[in-house]
Parts: structure tokens; sequence; C-alpha cells
């Protein structure tokens, strides 16, 4: 979204963006990015033999040691016995979406996504060509009879979906989690339509204060689940480094399409970092500090909601990950509100972005939590509900 | 192709591939993959506030001191005047092929090739759904009269292509030069027929004995050119670190779509250590050095072809790169010799995967200089000729 970023930018005010506190972007809170831990794993590698292997091209499914560590991690987290022919690691999300798009749609497929959804997932989908129709949500996520009613209709229209791109767990934008009930239903219409659920998790290791449902990925049975994790929300960005479980028939046909056979496996080099890090239990470690510190800005900003915004604006009360989302009243516009908060010094998202329908989101923000310091998210907030008190 | 190296050994007799010497893959000699200059920048970056730039989502076009720095080299190098908004950095010539592909063709447009040409391209292309279509080569390039024919028949055909892939420079497989005025003679072609030219030209560098002709981005004027080099061959293929020349439109395009816009710039830990590694100028000295060490090796080979095959087999004479071209006499399948110096120890490509029509491979080897030490090229060409010279 950095080009929304830019665009907001040059359209606002000179000078209002010189301090401006943003509420906008989806990145990790900066200062967790460089620990001891990280600095020593990658001191180790590069004074070591194995910087040998992790700079030649790697091995196409990815880093064996990584791999061995993310395997046993995921199973035991979600009670799955993942074989290894079922997992790979990917260059972050964005890679993973890119290849299911790339060699399981074809231009002018339909692909169901929530509404809203990730922008820029609609965005890598826009770029392949298919046709996003997107599944309204409510508080406990995608509405299931809503779902059922719109795969119903596609299949009269002989356009049954060939995905249904999803973010169950701390869904970006909205922050909500799916109801383990509703996982089910979904799996059971999968199997009746004939679609392949990509299970976007990278928030999923972000809980805050409970369990979290089942993955589709364990409910599924021979229901093929493409599930996705990654390092960029947990651990660093710049790695480019996640990872991919799938049915082993679709690991082996990305292994074996064309641009993993050309590069050879994802990131090598950041991978061999990341396997030194993990093999001494300093992940763990640190996405636990990350949990409380990303409940703090939470609170940080459900208190401040509630202190300042006026009674007719509603929010979302996630449980974990980076967001969460407001729902101004009719009247206000979210494009206009996005414009006045930016003279004021405060970057939100505007809803419309969000939705494959842009329209239908004329009426939502999405704040970011994970970014800004404390007294900062508290601020923005109070700015923010003056800027919506003054159009009330 | 490291697939075609697994099903090489699954079909080989047992213990024939223990001690086999590789003449396929276009690696790198991994003995020169980990030099002391470049562990230091890895631990300088470890160690110092630029590791935490580095380690967020990077900016969408690369990091900017890298960017600085190619844009400098290669503005000289080449004679031309590159601007900022027309290079940026990619994840090697993997994802630039691929993105390419994806924001440039369609499923059923036509794209012209070399024939023969990099095997791992073609497989990109396809999973794109594109129409391959070979322009035979001979020892000075792609023959611009058949290229002119059939651009001719394509036209008639209202099948006129989006691009030609080219690798012009110490091409891969067959390490042959195409000669200046036959780039001029195809820029033309593709200004009179509206195609791009993607110029693969990783291998520049690493020229042994003379001035490579001016790139087709230096010769093209508005004819819009891509211009691929990478990190993979003249420094480390794990570092997963290209970089793109393109007319501004094309980078713009490229730095707003999808997965830019999702993952950020490329590798952006790796691009910060090779910023610091290339500052104090440490990659000039390794280029230089792998000249050398590749010119050797590229003498060994042609010295023991020389010595040891059948005056029937007939091959090119590399000026530079990884890879030298071998014609068999007709009778002899390459498919056939390479089973059968696999079962004496010996790894070559077929040629037919280096073929948009793969039977057009059929008397034809590739040969990899790069990767071997010298007296295992010496003995794996002793016993190929001895191969050659048993069926002859």
């Amino acid at each position: 979204l950095a080009n929304e970023v830019e665009k907001t930018m040059q359209n606002a005010p000179q000078g209002a963006t010189t301090h401006a506190i943003s509420l906008l972007l989806g990145h990790p809170d900066p200062t967790t990015l460089l620990t001891p831990e990280f600095t020593e794993a990658m001191q180790n590698v590069a004074s070591s033999p194995q910087a040998l292997t992790a700079l030649q091209y790697g091995s196409e499914q990815g880093n064996r040691a990584l791999l061995d560590y993310l395997i046993g991690k995921i199973s035991a987290e979600q009670s799955i016995a993942l074989r290894h022919d079922q997992m790979m690691i990917v260059a972050g999300s964005t890679h993973a979406v890119d290849m299911i798009a790339r060699l399981y749609t074809q231009p002018g497929d339909t692909v169901l996504v929530e509404s809203p959804t990730y922008a820029d997932a609609l965005h890598i989908f826009r770029d392949h060509g298919v046709e996003l129709c997107g599944v309204p949500m409510d508080k406990q996520g995608v509405c299931v009879d809503e779902m059922a009613s719109l795969l119903s209709r596609l299949q009269h229209d002989s356009r049954l979906p060939k995905l249904f791109y999803t973010i169950p767990t701390f869904h970006n934008p909205t922050g909500i989690t799916l109801i383990e009930s509703r996982r089910q239903q979904i799996v059971e219409l999968a199997r009746r339509y004939g679609f392949m659920i990509v299970e976007d998790d990278v928030y999923r290791h972000l809980a805050f204060e409970q369990e979290v449902p089942s993955s589709f990925f364990a409910l599924a049975g021979n229901v093929p689940v493409m599930q996705i994790g990654s390092f960029s929300k947990t651990l660093a960005p710049g790695l480019r480094l996640g990872w991919l479980v799938a049915p082993s028939e679709a690991i082996a046909r990305f292994v074996g399409c064309g641009t993993t056979q050309m590069g050879g496996g994802a990131s090598p080099l950041s991978a061999q970092i990341v396997a030194e890090y993990c093999r001494v239990g300093a992940w763990d470690r640190h996405v636990e500090s990350l949990r409380r510190l990303y409940q703090m800005r939470r609170d940080t900003m459900l208190d401040a909601l509630q202190r300042y915004m006026p009674p007719s604006v509603k929010w979302t009360q996630p449980n974990g990950g980076f967001f969460l989302w407001l729902t101004l009243p009719e009247p206000m516009q979210a494009s206009v509100v996005k414009q006045i908060a930016l003279a004021h010094g405060v970057i939100v998202g505007a809803g419309g972005g969000y939705f494959s329908n842009a329209a239908d989101g004329s009426h939502n923000l999405r704040l970011t939590y994970s970014f800004a310091p404390p007294d900062q998210i508290e601020k923005a907030v109070e700015i923010l509900a003056g800027v919506l008190n003054d159009l009330s």
C-alpha cells in the first residue's frame, strides 16, 4: 500500500505530513526487528561454512533445517501430522499468493474473497486477470449463509470459483477471527462446489488472549487447503521468508514450476540465518514478547477509541494481529475523513481499497496498532475522533 | 533444471552417479561464493543500524544505495545515461522474467525465443500460457533473415509476438554472442513489428577476451528494451538479487504491481549486504578474478575437446559465460548419449530441453565449464569422448 501512502502525501496540504502519525501500514513495530539473537545468528552464518550452502542456488523446496523446524512446530501447534512433502519455503506470503494465482487460475476464473480483505492480495489476483467475488463478513467472520447463496448463483451462471482466499485468523483489515463452526461449514461448501481454500494465516502466532480456532488445513480432511505462513509479521519483512503448507501434489507442482526451477528455493541466505535463529529457540521467545507488545498496543487503541470517539462510530475487538476496523455513520465518507485526518497529521486507510467492489467500503477505516508507539496511537485516535466529532 | 538432474539420477545404474562429474548445472564455481570481503560486508550489516532498514519492508524500487551504485556502473559500462526511474532491484532474473510474463503477456500470446534458449525461461513462459516460437541461430547469434521471414508469417496469421526473449551475450546454452550489426537489425524489426526486446544479460560481466557488443538497451533508441542483470553468476545465487533496466513506464508498472506492493522491494537484507560489499569495490575485484577463473576453465574444456573428441563432433567457442554447445553427428541421439555418459559417471544436458520444439535439439549437448574443477572437466570430456567414439 505504499503507493497509497505516496498518493496521500502528494494530496496533503504542505507541511501536514512531516510529523504525521501512520495508522496505515501493516508493518511490524520497527524497534522489534533487530534483536541481539538475530545479529548473532547472522554473524554465525557469515563466519561459518553454512554460508557456502546458503549462497548457492537453494534446494527447490527450501532450506532443509528450516523446513524440519517448521514442520515440527506447526504440526504440534495445529495438531496435525505434516509430512515433509506437504511444505515448502516461500519468499513471503506474496510469493505464495502469486504462485497460487499463476498455477491454479486462468484469466476470467472466479476467485472468492472476504469482503473486505487484504488490498494487496486483491491487486495480485487482478494482475492475473481473475474475477473477484466478495463474501460479506460479520463479527464471527465470513457469513456462511451468504456464501452458500452466492455459490448457488455462481453455479447457475457456470462461474464456480477455483479458490476461496481467506485470512481467517486476526483478519486483515478487520481483526476479526472466523469461528470454528463456520470453518467447518466452509470446508463442506468447498467439498460440495469443488474449490480450494487458500488460508492466509500470517497473523496466527500473534494471539493475545486465547486459543485460536483450528486452522482450515487441520479441519479440511481431503478438501485441498493451502496455508500460508510468514516471518514478516513475527520476525522481519526484509528477510522475504515464509512457508506454504499444501497437499503434496500442490507442493510438487510449485517445486516443479518455472520460477522455482530457475531460481532455486526461496531466499536461501535469509533461510539459513533464520534456521540458525530458530534452532536456539530465539523465534519462540521473540513471538512471545511480540504478543505482549501488540496486546498492549491494541489495549491502548481500544481505550483511546472508547474515550474519544463519538457514539455513532463502531469498531471491532481484535484478539490478535495488527488491525482494527472502524465503521462510520452513514453520512460520513471514509475518503473525506482520510483527507481531513491527514491535514491534521494522522494517516489512516480508507475502506474502499479493501473491497473487490470499492463502494462497499465507503464508511470504513482500517487502523493499525502494530506500527506506531503507544503515545502516538493515543494521540492519533484523539485527533481522528476530533475530526469525526466535527463532521457529526 | 534440478528436476532433470533428479530424473537422470533415478534412471542411472546403481552406483554410477556417486562420484559423477556434473557438466549440467549452470551454477557458479562453489569455491568462489564466500570471500573474506563478503563475510565482512555481512558482519558489518549485522552489527550496524543499517540492518534495521534492511529488515523492514523495502522501498518498492529496491535498496537505494545499491540502485545508485548500479546506475553509475552500468551507465559507464554500456555508455548510456540511465535515469533513476529506469531501474529496479529484482530477486534474481527469475523474478524479472516472471514479472514481465505476468504483466506484458496474456495466455495465447506469441513470444519469440532463440532456438535454443534457456530451458527454465521456456518453463516460466509456459507457466503463463504463452505460445513460444523459436528463431534459429548460427555462430553469430540469431539469424535475422529467418527472424524477418518468421515475423512476416506471424503477421499474416495475426500472431505477432508481444516480446522477443534473448540472451544475446555469452548465450545460454550455446555460449554464442550475437554480433552488433544483427542487434541493430533486430531493433529495426522490433520497431517495425511492435514487439519488446527482453535482454537477459546475466553473463555480460563474464567476458574473457574482448569488448562485448553494445547492449540492446544501448542500441534501441525508443524501441522498448528490458535488460536483466543478476548477482547470481558473478557473486552468489543464494542472495536472490539482480536488477532490471527498462523504460520508466515499465519500471513504474513493475513497482506498482501487486507483488511489489504486497512484498515491498526485492530481497532487502541481501541488497543491503551487497550494497555494502559493492561500496568498497569488492564486487569489481571479484568479477575480475572470476573472468580469469572461468577463462581458464573454458580453455581446459576446449583443449580437452580438441584432444579427445572424434572429428565428427563440433562445438562452439565461447568468449565468456558458463557454457559451450556440442553438435553430434546426425545418427547419434543426445538423449542416448546422455544416458550412456551418466553410466560412465558424467552428467551432461541433452539438447531437447533448450528448444521450444524439443526435437530440434536431438543432436546437441550443453556442457558447463563453470562448476567442476579443471581436472574433473578434463576427465569428464575424455569420458564423454570415449562414449562418442564407441558410438561412432
